[in-house]
């Protein structure tokens, strides 16, 4: 079906192609992605995007000495099936299948894994100067989109290696859009670079001059003048500031064009950085007009381009966004901030109601924090809508710039917990972790959905940093739950109480304690069951009772059990004869599978908790 | 004794004074910081470098309305004197005494908190952001450094507001050395912008050629040509690139030159960047030659610069400094890295023999983490060097990008637990507790200078990611101590052996730790002392022993108590019979003061823990 693909043995089998042969095989990887992501859903958009640019290196280079990151590597697709990956695309982003991103297990020709923005140069970086010091000789190449670059570390490593001059290829991916609408001072600058008209204008007309009467009669001082200006202006680019050498733009569906740069880039022994245009979603109608949305996609019909929408449940995320509405309605000083995620937090509709009082400010998780804390220092009430694996992006902002001065700032931690397909680097499973050792924050967590908004009513008139964190995805099992309206600070909800065995479960895991509850209770076992609604602090009321009336303990959280929120109830309870037990993430990584399946592994479900009490009784 | 400064009452009242007076004034000024951190100890090279530029400010804006923020925080003295605190130099950075950086308690004009590097753009714009929602109309400024500028945030923060246009004026305090040199392609251009003989002769010739009779006689499309050239050039800058718009760069010790520009920044509906040329240590001599050693330093002789060394004591940062470059003559893969604390981390010697395996990254710690990543995947053994409070910074970048690949990084923590006179911000006891909860870290801790030693080189041969966290300053007790030589994976070392009574205690704790078991010791009791050699992972071993015969444990560690090592120990000897007991700091942030007072005050000195065993007992 795939025939060139099928035939596709080595690596470099491409630089025997013909020009003829490598279209064809463009147009096949295309048809390939487009099918298979339609199966089993997985990031199109930037793949369909990468496919010449994939190829052209794979023709100038040789990755048997030469190396690779792909920042971000959910547009690694394309450098997969032609490393022998094509036939594990069955199984993308499933338990014990191929992951989305570079894993150094899958491959020898993933040589840096990566999952968050931003860190590819500085990998190469490293990697060229280790290169160096072992006076090897290969060249090391990363391969960033232009949203990528508005991450600040990114700039670090352009200004560290644009001044060191080691050599290094980096692979500007301009796409105009990353993620979302591509924002800040950088990406006017790109668009300048792309096609502003006065500037190409001016090139031009640069190049007439220095050929005219005039120019060719310039005297020895004027001559001077006219090289420096054609230094200046041929190619500028803030990268040339920064003392990388600038090529481009170019564009990035021309196989020739794309491999003559990259030879010349080869030659030279200098930092370089080539700027490629690339139209997101290339080749498939529906991913081409709105690469948003097949960014991230689950499985979709490739007819019509519809995603069927299986659960129809209302997510946590809408919930923040439909609740967030409401509230900045009433309330003037309410502002949104998101990092580069408009969509994925649901602030897409807020940010047009509220265009004045809605900041996107790219991927730039420490700005947000800092800038949340600028804000609410003058008397704003900022909600910084994340997911959970960027905020420790800004960790260092949120203890620093926020907790120290212990400003109102709201954190909205979505994705908390299992994130599910994306796997390892994206796992919301350390929160409870990072933010419960820092002083003066409150951490809040909702059982479901309804109680989400009532949290988010809650945090309004809270004056204190405050994080409210809740899971991808909505509710699983909420039947006779009682929904919390109000909530007391540090006061914990009792949901059923029994004798002996006291649960003490935080989020979406009382839905999960709950089930495993019931199913006790009709064999005739009652036990209590506590929704820990703050993580931090504790209810140190209701645990002083929960010692003296009960026997054993169990806390369970939707997070790693180190430094959760487990050890701090062990830490208060603490000398008493009570026995604990902790369920959350062992200390290991939890890779990529869906949610489901992830649950049950870790024996986290109903199930699982079911099986820990009956262990415990 | 300090006439104008005693009389000085309002922040305005530089307003009505008339330039021979503010001459004076700034004359003063220096005379008193020069005086006062003689004695006191204190940031004195970059606030003599600000003299005439905060008074510029204070005579162009008026703060009780205009709002500014000091990035890095250290270099607002002369921003103290004007609001009232000249009386409290005499107590600079002792407990209970006038902080050495901005603090919200001490003035409503030290609007907002700083202490690391790179935070004010961001904040500024959150200020300026709140203003325009509320319709206010007040400048918001932001002061900082050239190093400051090549932390990512602030990239983050230009690049968020070069785009979406919020007005505020950035002030970059250019004195082209930062902390220590600068580096990085950013003050490449900087140097440019300063003072390039080849950029200013353009410039030059740009204006003579557009009044020369050939520039005079262009046709139209020439004279666009000619337009877009000056456009272009002058004045162009990287900030310019970003959106901003560039002024400078002007001399920084000019008041008058400083003040018309910062009027007529005021009258610009856009973001402003203002770049000032300053001299660190200006007006006095040996801060002006060595303007490092002058940059945090303590109380010195007025007379010939020297400061007493009252200790004499070996640091834990020269044992690094030195075995470092031990460990680099034999082995050819070891490199040291820095995010420009070359001096701090005791690197200087090291990177003077090790040019090539030596880098310095700027402020940077993000990308120094990554590609510490990047040269460990490839064979290199990168040794970062980096005080435990920045570290934070490099947060995400420990946990998915060495973590997560596994890879042996080894992380050399310098000024782990209490710091000191910098207080609040730069207290380094946060770091056990962020890093335990990581996957596939390790986590050492030497009890004295010479174990340091000994850790270090069995870091050679680590495959994994290793931290190494050890204090600010030197050994205090370790008479009779018995140094290790060698170390075992996850082993623990019993330095006494006693009963009931099991004290763990954590790197120099254990030293003070031992005086009290020793003073116990004289009183007839017997104790047991162990040594924690691996905070992760624990010895699980010894524990067990520990949970069969003792029945109290006490443990003791530098960090806050919260997700410390101590909740570790509790959580894995849970359920048993055992008191544990943890010491550490509480879940509050830690003031500056002298160590030995901040000791004294947590309880963590002898006496604190003698007191605690006795308690137990």
């Amino acid at each position: 079906m795939y025939e060139i693909i099928d035939s596709y043995k080595d690596v470099n089998d491409i630089k025997n192609m013909s020009e003829e042969e490598i279209k064809n095989f463009s147009d096949e990887i295309r048809k390939f992605l487009i099918n298979k992501v339609s199966n089993t859903g997985g990031h199109l958009s930037s793949n369909l995007g990468v496919v010449e640019l994939t190829l052209a290196l794979y023709k100038v280079f040789d990755f048997n000495n030469d190396k690779i990151i792909w920042d971000v590597g959910h547009q690694a697709y394309v450098h997969k099936i032609l490393t022998g990956r094509a036939k594990n695309f069955d199984t993308l982003r499933k338990y014990n299948g191929m992951s989305g991103f570079p894993k150094k297990n899958e491959s020898k020709y993933d040589f840096f894994e990566t999952g968050h923005s931003s860190t590819s140069i500085s990998a190469a970086v490293g990697m060229a100067r280790s290169r160096d010091i072992k006076k090897e000789n290969h060249e090391v190449i990363a391969v960033i989109g232009d949203g990528a670059l508005t991450g600040g570390m990114a700039f670090e490593a352009l200004n560290d290696i644009g001044f060191n001059k080691s050599k290094i290829i980096v692979v500007l991916n301009d796409n105009g859009i990353s993620i979302a609408e591509n924002v800040g001072g950088l990406s006017m600058h790109l668009a300048k670079l792309r096609g502003d008209k006065k500037y190409n204008k001016l090139k031009k007309e640069i190049k007439s001059f220095s050929r005219s009467s005039i120019g060719k009669t310039m005297n020895k001082s004027m001559k001077y003048l006219k090289d420096s200006i054609k230094k200046i202006l041929l190619p500028s680019s803030l990268f040339e500031d920064m003392g990388f050498k600038y090529f481009g733009p170019i564009d990035g569906h021309n196989i020739k064009e794309l491999t003559k740069i990259l030879e010349n880039a080869k030659n030279i022994d200098a930092p370089v950085l080539i700027h490629v245009k690339t139209t997101k979603g290339k080749g498939y109608d529906y991913a081409e007009e709105n690469p948003y949305k097949f960014h991230g996609i689950g499985p979709f019909n490739l007819e019509n381009g519809e995603v069927e929408d299986k659960s129809g449940k209302i997510t946590y995320s809408k919930v923040f966004g439909d609740t967030i509405i409401d509230m900045a309605r009433e309330e003037k000083n309410i502002v949104a901030i998101t990092a580069a995620m408009p969509d994925g937090c649901a602030l897409t509709s807020y940010s047009k109601e509220f265009p004045d009082r809605f900041f996107d400010v790219g991927i730039a998780e420490q700005h947000a924090v800092t800038m949340a804390a600028g804000m609410a220092s003058t008397g704003i009430k900022p909600y910084f809508a994340v997911y959970s694996t960027f905020l420790q992006r800004g960790y260092d902002q949120v203890l620093h710039d926020v907790c120290i001065q212990n400003l109102p700032v709201v954190f909205a931690i979505d994705r908390s917990g299992i994130v599910g397909n994306d796997g390892e680097t994206h796992q919301g499973i350390f929160d409870l972790s990072y933010l419960s050792m820092i002083p003066n924050i409150t951490i809040m967590s909702p059982k479901c959905t309804e109680e989400l908004k009532n949290m988010l009513y809650y945090s309004k008139n809270f004056n204190g940093p405050l994080a409210i964190r809740y899971p991808r995805g909505g509710d699983v099992f909420t039947e006779g739950f009682k929904v919390q309206k109000e909530f007391t600070f540090g006061k914990w909800e009792i949901i059923t109480e029994g004798e002996n065995i006291a649960i003490i479960a935080v989020g979406k895991m009382v839905q999960f304690a709950n089930e495993a509850v019931m199913k006790l209770k009709e064999e005739g076992i009652n036990i209590t069951l506590i929704n820990a609604v703050f993580v931090k602090p504790l209810d140190y009321t209701l645990l002083d009772e929960i010692k003296k009336h009960y026997k054993v303990v169990i806390t369970v959280e939707d997070n790693v059990i180190a430094g959760g929120f487990g050890s701090y109830v062990n830490q208060y309870i603490n000398s008493s004869e009570i026995s604990i037990k902790n369920l959350g993430y062992p200390d290991e990584f939890v890779p990529h599978g869906d949610i489901d399946t992830l649950y049950k592994l870790y024996k986290l479900d109903s199930e699982g908790i079911y099986n820990k009490i009956k262990e415990e009784m």
